[in-house]
């Protein structure tokens, strides 16, 4: 059943929630929609009114794109190539130009050509480097709109979509438009640091709310008790000075830097708390499509993407997180999806989820800004994608999910080697510090075990000494108390470290790292003096 | 002689000009640069500290980008190919494929390569799909100092480069640092209007200066001597409620929407104007680069980029409009270049010159909104022009130059035909409108000529009928005044309608258009009742 609101209702209530700017952003058009009556519009006009280039301009007639059909594909080809392989110079096993005329004759490769009627699913290149809407191209705002009814149906109707420039971008729109000098939005106590920028730039004051930082599934994230209280008792509280929270701010799955997952329970607690005291719902998701099942220390490189355990049905229905769109009953959750994590993060491409209402104040505030995210990289994204569908029917939305899939599948192998790495060392099995297991995304959380050091004077000192401990022997890890919204509120949480398996090009690399941490700590515990 | 500033006299003089957004907007680094005294970091450390996805996760292995040597190439080509020619559908004389190889072959491909080693110049897949500094890739950058320094060397030294993603995001990047509430701006009476709404949309006042709306070249532009009155006698002028300005906004060549070029004498009457009031500039010049010699009527089709008379040196040194940063001994001006009018606008990318102090605040901001541009834009556009460079010992600057000149040249052809065919209408030889010939850009400004028609009691309501005939007579342009920042004040100069040639597909449609306007301000003239 989805509940149905219209443009008035939602006008209605979300009026509130804007910074005073929308209204003072004018946005002046200066074409004519509107003809009087009696005005009979030539049918073939000539257009001598849009300042944009012709796409003869253009220096570019056509693009191909070699894509691979698994992460790390280049491992596995029996030649070595410079361009290729990273450090292979000198190396040379193959001709590169014979290797893309290849891609070409067997058909691999994906084209954008300056025109393409025989494929409307393309963005050619005609569109893709011209100006375009500043919701982005239909054919992305299509794809995701079927991603989003696919996987995370909202729970009422009126909602709509744009695309933007990655989630950074997505943020800092979404700020703009709702904090306000002397707003209160909640966030996690830790937290991706810039969207407390964007807050605190429009004069807005960010809220931290206490995490249940362990690795159970039902347990682990916001403390919703805390919420319900902290809100219920606003007025005779430690923030009765402020005004009431306008909008919560929760990174929801693989949160970062915790890596910890909100259970469907807890959404819908906290949902209930969100009607209940009028607060938005920024739901930033970047990683929520790198979901794990438990690590299985009886079997540690158990991968069950690559098992077979994770079939496409499993991912779409039980694997995955539904966002808070599949509770919202009332259009007060804006989610942002971004390709950066399971694309490429230079595609600077994003998408944001929200209430029609909103939606068209963030796209206003676009068309005055960066207008449209760059076309080259929402043709080359979504021709992509349209390529992969060839193998699915067409059904573009599978083709993407099971890429993703892929990309999982690796995250969920560079959990279990570091996972793996780091209880082998002697400083874990001593107790010196334990992990947080990640449900989702690319982090992992090590708490140092501050209890069996004995007295501790000042946990941040101490964490400082651990980092410097971890820099001598080469092991450069995130200070959790770095990402705090308040290091005070948060200093009985402080004690861990965020690691990421992202970025490393091979599992030596991860287990040698885990190596060099539990020395590092190791230390720490011998020489740390208070 | 290039005059030297410090870090600290910019400091000194340009806090006062900041947005109070700029000092709230905290920018929190999680991770360490300090390091006390005694911690020896390793020399060879892991890193699990950064979240970005290692380039084997990215789905793209590489990509060739087929590129031609002037705008309209495909025009001159022996075959037609539907993906290549509009509207050739079904008149395949040739096999796509076979054509993509013949240009691997030929050696003319631009590639983007997952690493590429052998060229340092270019921007490989690794970097420019991954997350990158918000200055934008030091190819990029270094390219575009280069060119600043060869054609509009700042008189003074303490200047720096960043990339945006589009002059739209610069300027409002810009006025998001500059505007506040309540702080005035200046800028052309008529201009480019989404610059007013990001004024606005910080609480500024945007406050128009009258414009000499002609084609002499040294009356052209903004009215000095009004500007000079006006900043000379505020606190007893129509402004005098308001603070002094603190920026002027301007767009200095081939003006949006009049097509007119400040002379070199006005820039520095008006640079002087600026000096005594202690006003920023802000130079915006998309168009710049397009600048036209006078229109011949003698031999109407003359081009003087095509029959040898702007020699690359000719253009560089004569034809091309020096910037304010020529004559900026106090670091006042910034200045907006962007590759969209002469390159493509799907790309999003430019770039912002500005003295240390100020660009370090836009970098700030770029860090907690959208980062760098595009990735694959950046590469893209750096990676062609590097190809070109090669024709020119590796000189990037010439290269680009040349490709820009053949812009230009494509430009002076459309308006020559644009104007000849104005002229040739009955309507223009019985003096029912003129020219206002444009000196650079993409805009052409006709005139309507009310004298000639008698009393009028309301010109906006005439200019919109003559819109309408227009419209019935299948010609759209754009009504000046609808780009007036304040319509009571420009009433008087609101006569004119904004014509562009950038967008057409052929000299035909010039013509016809041309035609159907001379057609629509006839049967204004006798249509027309108060």
């Amino acid at each position: 059943m989805t509940v149905k609101i219209d443009d008035k209702t939602l006008e209605e209530h979300y009026s509130k929630f804007l910074n005073r700017q929308v209204s003072r952003r004018v946005n002046l058009q200066f074409w004519d929609d509107f003809l009087p009556e009696g005005v009979k519009p030539h049918p073939n006009p000539y257009v001598l009114a849009v300042g944009m280039p012709n796409e003869g301009f253009f220096p570019v007639e056509s693009v191909h794109i070699n894509v691979v059909e698994k992460p790390f594909q280049h491992l596995d080809y029996p030649f070595k190539s410079e361009k290729i392989h990273a450090g292979a110079a000198g190396e040379h096993g193959m001709d590169e130009a014979e290797y893309v005329k290849s891609k070409v004759d067997d058909g691999s490769m994906v084209d954008i050509w300056k025109y393409d009627p025989s494929n409307k699913d393309n963005i050619p290149i005609a569109n893709a480097l011209q100006y375009f809407d500043s919701r982005g191209f239909p054919q992305l705002i299509d794809f995701a709109k079927q991603l989003v009814g696919f996987l995370n149906k909202p729970a009422y109707d009126n909602w709509d979509i744009m695309a933007a420039s990655g989630s950074s971008d997505s943020l800092s729109k979404v700020f703009t438009t709702l904090a306000d000098e002397d707003v209160t939005v909640l966030m996690e106590e830790f937290t991706f640091t810039p969207t407390i920028s964007n807050i605190t730039s429009c004069g807005g004051i960010p809220i931290p709310l206490k995490l249940n930082i362990t690795d159970d599934p039902s347990e682990q994230g916001i403390n919703v008790e805390y919420m319900a209280q902290l809100l219920d008792n606003w007025a005779t509280g430690d923030y009765s000075h402020l005004s009431k929270p306008r909008a919560l701010y929760t990174v929801v799955t693989g949160q970062n830097p915790t890596g910890m997952t909100q259970s469907m329970e807890k959404r819908r607690a906290i949902y209930d708390i969100c009607e209940k005291h009028d607060i938005m719902i920024v739901e930033d998701d970047p990683y929520g499509y790198l979901k794990f099942l438990p690590f299985d220390r009886s079997n540690p490189s158990k991968n069950q993407y690559n098992d077979g355990t994770i079939t496409f049905e499993k991912y779409c229905k039980e694997i995955l997180a539904p966002s808070y769109l599949t509770i919202d009953i009332s259009g007060r959750v804006i989610r942002l999806e971004t390709f950066s994590k399971v694309f490429a993060p230079g595609m600077r491409l994003s998408f944001i989820v929200a209430n029609k209402f909103i939606l068209e104040k963030l796209l206003r505030l676009a068309d005055v800004t960066i207008r449209a995210p760059c076309g080259i990289s929402q043709a080359m994204t979504m021709n992509i994608i349209d390529k992969w569908a060839e193998s699915y029917d067409g059904d573009k939305v599978k083709a993407w999910l099971l890429w993703v899939m892929k990309v999982a599948a690796e995250y969920t192998h560079r959990r279990n080697v570091l996972t793996q790495a780091l209880e082998a060392t002697p400083a874990f099995k001593n107790g010196m510090f334990e992990l947080v297991e990640p449900s989702a995304g690319m982090f992992l959380s090590v708490k140092i075990n501050f209890d069996k050091f004995g007295d501790i004077s000042d946990k941040l000192k101490a964490m400082d000494s651990v980092n410097y401990k971890l820099i001598e022997e080469g092991c450069i890890v995130i200070l959790g108390y770095r990402m705090a919204v308040d290091r005070k509120f948060s200093y009985d949480r402080s004690n861990f470290l965020r690691l990421t398996f992202a970025m490393v090009p091979t599992d030596e690399h991860l287990q040698e790292a885990a190596a060099r941490l539990g020395k590092g700590v190791e230390r720490f515990f011998k020489e740390y003096q208070n």
